[in-house]
């Protein structure tokens, strides 16, 4: 078998990595693989490993953050629970995208989503000492389980494909919440990797058994209104972003400045805590910290020993572009629309050559086009198909690392660019060659 | 007893914040009492409770960091292990100024010192289920004991100003360490609160007892160079910042922007690992997370999950920052010298109306002027103290809280404005007044 990329090679660098199994691989080790082998070779790679934005950062936020750094905050500690212009308007700009209130006091910036969530796993697993378990709606993000391994926190997990549907996703849900050991779930909507969308049904359900079980919902919207089967995006207009939140008082919505406006470089994101939770007290948080409610231990313990708040400069671009956002001046949708082409595209180049689409369906409908797609080949394993996608200079990561059940990658279209298109078409003509079924 | 500020509103105040001692007061619950007592009476508090810059941001940072958004980083998640730039800069900085060895690959950006310590806390305590504890030498920072709580991790420690000098800080650290429940040790130096500077002498017991004891020395470098009474922070010049990282290779500094550069508002600091910790192998580390080696789990488990990065355009800046003082471009210890001179007239103010410097001694010589300064009032409990000066319009945080054995406060020049010097010496004269001894 002739590959573009030394199947030998490649063997020995997962060896060196000690990846005898990319089951168990990250997208930072598959990531440096693929580079190692560009140097060796000089040949590119398609890289679709990682979730980055694939499109320039939005001027508004760019600018805003050059006047804060000439006005000098870069000497000011912002205020731990985040400077008040972006508290006002992510409190807006939850309202015109997603039609929730929060108030500003709730709207609290955090270093990317992903201290967002470390910070919510942190908090939530220490409410009640009966209640230790995160529950993963999945398939989901890696690295959010890698979290509560680095916390030390028990997991459970289903793969929610397997239990679409109102009746299905309750019996489930039903089942899981009933053990009393879970003290919140976290699910991405829009789902990372497979773009599937919970429905407003769905989300009810989830929603209501939230309150009956008193689990705190973690909803990842950093995706939010990239289903682009539908006209999301428009401020203060119908249809709004799906959520949970209007099922539920124990939520919090993590979003994210990192997709929606490419802004990922500048690690900034807010975390809005529900006003009912926000003001919640714990007789657990009031004996550990001196502090009751959930809302001010979230600030003031959590992201205060985490990182002592958030760039400064970075949280008022993020006001800006929020700002700009919600007024109707900046159709940020728009922009990332450009990332349903490219999957588009992509889509219909391996299926040509006899990939299948992973997780294909949203109840009844093809899911949208997105950033995220999930690609099979036939029954190839997951494992075993990432590494005749890497000898064939094509990259990923595999869904079991997601927590699914199913056998394929994850891929990201962000990086793709005009002239990948033919490339990726012509190996993956070979890669079929090489791999009759 | 008349007083700047009504002692009743104080007390009703405190109360309403569920504070009947100030020895349990943090440092931003002292901040907004004070904030909220100058927007009722419009009168102005003399702020000394909190650490924060009193000088503009370094103009390199802010420049480069402009630039690096110009450039379009904002979009482009830095490298989790820091950009090449700041991680050659980092390595530089340090031979310069501190004359230690460390590989470029060994710094690593954290979202200021705040992150660097968390996740070191994190790490420490999870390479040997035996070990534990966090051993603190005190006094020392509050909120780093809260990062030990919001861990959930086991804590010593004790007032290294009760055991100076080589011969009683071996005995006294061996008394601890033998315990072999302790996975890590830190310190600052120069010390925040009380600026005390641990002479090589000592630092060399410390990083001998630390390699005989298999103990990780973070040594909390925020200050680093403001021993003002020693000509430091001459690039390439003795005499060099005294370390622990001549006398052990179980080490990590702590660099941080905030202080040195005035830019705490961007969040951004170095952790530097020594060479061999950085390499060392440890099974429970590949157990937990399939990688062994110290650093990468630092970078790979820990700041990746806590953050996913650093804000691009702030490691940008570091570097510019950390280049430019290396080159011998921008002398930044002329600039910080200014806390000295500013901590010198308070205590003139202060000692003639019969306060006293409640760390006083460095060994053989008065304590060095800086940024932080202790202060009680003959033997009056520090509780009290702080409670009295608030209510004549000055704040600080009560020594109780550093772990200090000792009744005093806590107090940091950086706020002082030339028009707050006779304002200080006037209340400071009516605190006599009110307060004969």
């Amino acid at each position: 078998m002739t590959t573009p990329f030394s199947q030998t090679r490649i063997d020995q660098l997962l060896h060196d990595m000690e990846i005898d199994d990319l089951n168990h691989a990250s997208i930072r080790q598959i990531g440096a693989i693929a580079r190692t082998m560009e140097q060796e070779t000089g040949q590119e790679y398609i890289h679709f490993e990682m979730g980055i934005p694939g499109l320039p950062p939005s001027a508004i936020g760019v600018e805003a953050e050059i006047d804060a750094l000439r006005r000098g905050v870069a000497s000011k500690y912002p205020d731990i629970e985040g400077i008040a212009d972006l508290k006002t308007e992510a409190s807006r700009f939850v309202k015109a995208f997603i039609n929730t209130d929060i108030a500003p006091k709730g709207c609290i910036p955090t270093t990317g989503s992903m201290q967002g969530v470390f910070a919510a796993f942190m908090l939530c697993t220490q409410l009640d000492p009966s209640r230790d378990t995160i529950l993963y709606l999945d398939p989901g993000f890696p690295v959010q389980k890698m979290q509560a391994a680095v916390i030390g926190a028990r997991t459970a997990s289903f793969d929610v494909a397997d239990h679409r549907g109102a009746d299905a996703l309750r019996a489930k849900l039903e089942q899981m919440l009933s053990s009393g050991r879970i003290c919140c779930l976290i699910y991405s909507n829009p789902n990372n990797p497979s773009w599937m969308c919970l429905t407003d049904d769905e989300l009810r359900v989830i929603g209501e058994l939230a309150t009956k079980y008193d689990v705190v919902v973690i909803e990842d919207l950093a995706y939010m209104t990239m289903d682009f089967r539908r006209p999301l995006g428009r401020p203060y207009q119908p249809p709004f972003q799906p959520t949970v939140s209007r099922y539920t008082d124990n939520y919090i919505l993590m979003l994210s400045g990192s997709k929606m406006f490419s802004y990922a470089g500048q690690r900034i994101a807010v975390a809005c805590i529900s006003d009912t939770l926000f003001h919640r007290s714990y007789p657990t948080l009031a004996a550990r910290y001196g502090i009751s409610r959930f809302g001010a231990a979230y600030a003031y313990d959590m992201l205060y020993t985490l990182s002592s708040g958030v760039s400064h400069s970075a949280q008022c671009a993020l006001a800006a572009m929020m700002r700009a956002a919600t007024d109707g001046r900046y159709a940020f949708v728009d922009d990332v629309r450009e990332y349903a082409r490219r999957t588009a595209r992509i889509k219909d180049i391996m299926l040509a050559h006899g990939f299948n689409i992973t997780y294909d369906r949203d109840l009844d409908e093809p899911v949208s086009d997105g950033l995220f797609f999930t690609i099979g080949y036939h029954d190839m394993e997951g494992g075993t198909l990432l590494r005749q996608l890497l000898y064939h200079g094509i990259t990923g990561i595999v869904l079991s690392t997601t927590g699914s059940t199913r056998q394929g990658i994850r891929a990201c279209c962000s990086t793709m660019q005009e002239h990948h298109y033919p490339l990726l078409d012509q190996r993956c003509r070979l890669f079929a060659q090489n791999n009759p079924v």
